[in-house]
C-alpha cells in the first residue's frame, strides 16, 4: 500500500479524494498496489466530508512523515504552494500538481529538484484539464519534431465566445452568464485576459521544446475587445473566433502568443465548444492531432491528477523523464509572427477603397448591411508589417479627419 | 545503440526507416541511445532505396541474431506476420507492430509470450494510425472505467461518407473516387463491409476492459447500403452518417457493434471528416474525451510505430503492463444494444400514420419533397424491440400489397 496525501480540499482536491475512493480497484491494478489517502492538508475543518478524519492543518505532519510516498498539491497559487511543493520533492517525496501558475514559475527547479531526488514532479492536470496533454508529449509524440501546438485552454473564456457566436450576445452579456453559472470567477481577469491561457501555452512549449520558457515572454492579448459586431462578420465569412494559446517551432525559433483568433471550419478546433477544451499538436511526421475534452471541472481534473498519481506509484524508485531542462528558451519577438488580418475600417470601402489598398494590398473586403463601416481580411504577412501598414492608414484617415481602424483580430484562415 | 530490424517494406515500413533516419536526434534523445535499423526483411530488393544495403530475404538473419533487440513488423496480414513474430518474441526480442489484423486474431497469444520473456509487444499504430489512443488507454486514463469506446476508425469509408455528404454522390461514384485517389483499394471489401473497423474496436474494446475479445463476437455492419437520399434526409435533419465501430461497457457487460450512426453538431465526432479517425472515449470521472488526428497514411502510422520503437527501448529489460489477460469477455447479442432508428418507409405518412404509430409508438416523421416515401426516427429502444416492430410493421404492409421499410439507420442524436 502507497500513502498519499492531499494539500488544498477544494474542488479538485475533493475530486481526487472522491477518485481514489471510487475508482479504488481499478488504480489499485494500474498502480500495482492500493494507493491510501492518509493525510488532507487544508486550513478548514470538513466535519461531514468523507476526509473528516484526515484532515491536518500543519504541513510538517505531511513533510515529516516518512510513510508518505505522494504528496497532491491542489492548493493553486504560490503561497504557500511553492514552499510546501518544494519541501516535499526535498524530502523525498513524489509531488503531484494541477496548479499551472506554479508549474510555469517554478517548473524549471522543481523539475530538477526531482530529478536530483530521483523523485517525480507530475503535472498533467495543469494544463487542459481532464485531456491527456502533457503525457502524450512524453509518452505518445516522443519520436515526432513538434512544430506547433495550438489550444483551446480557457474554458471560461470558450464558453463566452461561443455565447457571443451563436446567440449574438455582447460580451459583458456573456461575461455575466458564465459568472452566474460558475464557469466565470467574481473577478474573471485572469482567464478574460489570457493569463491562464498564457501559463498553460508557456508550459506546453517547454514540454515541446525541452527547455525553460518564461511565461511573461508570451505575447498576451484576452478577449475583452471581441464585440458583438465582429461575431456578425464572423457569420458572413463562416468562420469563428477562438482564444488560442500558440506556439510555433521552426529552426530552433519559436513564436508563442496568446490572442483571439478567426478561424473557419476546416481547423480542427473550430468544433471545440462551450467549456470544453481542444489541444492541436502539429508533428513533422504525425502532421496534425488533436485532443478534445473537459478542460476542467471537479472529476476530469481529478482524473487527470489520479492518472500522475498512478505514474508516480509505478515509478516511486525512479525519476521519469519528462519537462525541461535549465536552458531558456528564447520567444521571438510578436512583429516577427505571421497572420492573415481581419481589420474592421469606419466608412465606406467605396471612399478608402485606395488608401486600404496602398496600405494593405491585396485584401478581400466584406460589408454588413447598413453599417458604416467595413471589414477586409489581408494576406498573410508580419505582425510588424502589419503594424505598419496600420499606422501608416491610420495616420492618412485622420488627415482626412475621419476615424480609422475599429478593430483587427488575427487570423489563420 | 540498439540494433533495429523491419519486416516488411511497403508503405509503413518504408516510413519508419525514413522517420528513424530524419528525426533520429530526437529519437536518440527520448531513446536514451541511438537506434540503428541494422536489417530490412523483405521479398523484393530495393536497389535505389536508402535501405538497399540492410535489405534481406531470409528471417533467420534477424531471429538468430542476438543483437537485434527490437523488431518491427510492417508486413500486414498473418501469414507470415503471425509465426514471425512468435519467433522474434521467443527469441527474446521486442516486438512492435502496426498490424490490426495480427493482434486482433493473436494479440492474447503474443502478449502472454512477451510477457513470459519480459520483453514488449506494443501495438499502438494497430488503430488509429498516428492517432495516440492505445498508450493513452494504459498511460493516460489508469485511473478511470472507460464507459464508452465510439471511433471513427477507417479513413476509406469516412472519406466516402464525407462525399456522399457534402456532394451528394452516390456511395459507388464515392467509393470510385477513393479508389482513384489511392484511399480506397481496388477490392475494398474490408474496409466498406466495415471488417477493418471490426478489428480495430476489438482490439480497444479488449484494452479498456483487460479481456480477450474475439472480433467475430462483434455486430459488424458496413456502408454499401446507405445511399445518396439518406444524406439527402441528413441534411434536413442537420445530421450526418459517419461509419461507427462502438463499445458500451456497464457493470461488466459489454455491447460492441460496427455500423453507420446517424448523429449531429452535439456529437465530438461530427467533424471528422474525410480520411481523418477520431476516437471518443467516457471515463467514469473524465467524462468524454477525443483523439483526432490522421487515421492512415505512411507516416503518421509510421510515427506511431516510432514511437512504440521508443517505449520498447526505455524499457529493455522490463515488461510494461498493457493489453489484456486470456480471460474471455463475452459480448452481449445486439439485440440487447439500444439506439434511436432513423427509418425510411415506401408510401405517404398520411396513409401509414396509424400502423407507424400502432408499431414504432411515438416517432418523429421527416417527408423530401417530391418523394414518394417518408422517414421516421423513433425513440430510443433496444436493437430486439426494433426488429420485432419493424418485421409486425412490413408484414402489416405486405397485406396492403404495398412496400414497407426501406432502410434502417441507426442513430445517436
Amino acid at each position: 500500500m502507497i500513502k498519499a496525501a492531499v494539500m488544498g480540499y477544494g474542488t479538485i482536491g475533493s475530486g481526487v479524494a472522491e477518485i481514489l475512493d471510487q475508482n479504488r480497484d481499478v488504480i489499485a491494478k494500474q498502480a500495482g498496489q492500493e494507493v491510501e489517502l492518509q493525510y488532507v492538508l487544508d486550513l478548514r475543518e470538513f466535519p461531514d466530508s468523507p476526509v473528516a478524519d484526515k484532515i491536518i492543518h500543519d504541513f510538517k505532519v505531511i513533510e515529516e512523515d516518512p510513510e508518505i510516498r505522494i504528496v497532491v498539491e491542489t492548493m493553486g497559487g504560490l503561497t504557500p504552494a511553492y514552499p510546501f511543493v518544494k519541501a516535499c520533492l526535498l524530502a523525498g517525496k513524489h509531488v503531484v500538481t494541477s496548479n499551472k501558475a506554479l508549474v510555469a514559475a517554478h517548473g524549471t527547479e522543481l523539475l530538477r529538484i526531482a530529478k536530483e531526488k530521483n523523485v517525480n514532479f507530475l503535472f498533467e492536470a495543469s494544463v487542459g484539464g481532464g485531456i491527456p496533454v502533457i503525457r502524450p508529449l512524453y509518452r505518445c509524440l516522443m519520436g515526432e519534431r513538434i512544430q506547433e501546438i495550438t489550444g483551446i485552454l480557457n474554458g471560461t473564456t470558450n464558453y463566452i465566445l461561443t455565447k457571443m457566436d451563436r446567440e449574438g450576445e455582447s460580451f459583458e452579456n456573456a461575461l455575466k452568464e458564465a459568472q452566474n453559472l460558475g464557469y466565470a470567477e467574481r473577478n474573471p481577469e485572469a482567464d478574460v485576459e489570457g493569463h491562464d491561457t498564457c501559463r498553460k501555452i508557456a508550459i506546453l512549449t517547454a514540454m515541446a521544446t525541452g527547455k525553460e520558457v518564461d511565461y511573461q515572454d508570451i505575447y498576451t492579448e484576452g478577449i475583452t475587445r471581441i464585440t458583438d459586431i465582429d461575431f456578425k462578420y464572423a457569420e458572413k465569412l463562416g468562420t469563428s473566433v477562438k482564444l488560442f494559446g500558440t506556439s510555433r517551432m521552426k529552426d530552433g525559433k519559436v513564436t508563442a502568443f496568446v490572442a483571439p483568433v478567426m478561424i473557419d471550419k476546416s481547423n480542427p478546433l473550430y468544433s471545440v465548444s462551450d467549456v470544453f477544451n481542444g489541444i492541436m499538436i502539429k508533428g513533422n511526421m504525425l502532421g496534425t492531432s488533436m485532443f478534445y475534452g473537459s478542460g476542467a471541472g471537479k472529476l476530469p481534473t481529478a482524473s487527470a491528477v489520479v492518472a500522475d498519481i498512478i505514474e508516480a506509484a509505478q515509478n516511486l524508485t525512479s525519476h521519469v523523464e519528462l519537462g525541461w531542462s535549465d536552458e531558456k528558451q528564447s520567444i521571438e519577438p510578436m512583429d516577427q509572427a505571421s497572420f492573415r488580418y481581419f481589420v474592421r475600417i469606419a466608412g465606406s470601402y467605396r471612399n478608402k477603397e485606395q488608401d486600404v489598398k496602398q496600405a494593405f494590398g491585396k485584401v478581400e473586403v466584406f460589408e454588413l448591411y447598413g453599417m458604416d463601416e467595413f471589414a477586409v481580411l489581408t494576406q498573410e504577412m508580419k505582425e510588424g508589417e502589419f503594424k505598419a501598414a496600420a499606422a501608416a492608414f491610420d495616420e492618412k484617415e485622420q488627415a482626412n479627419s475621419d476615424f480609422g481602424i475599429k478593430q483587427m483580430i488575427r487570423a489563420a484562415l
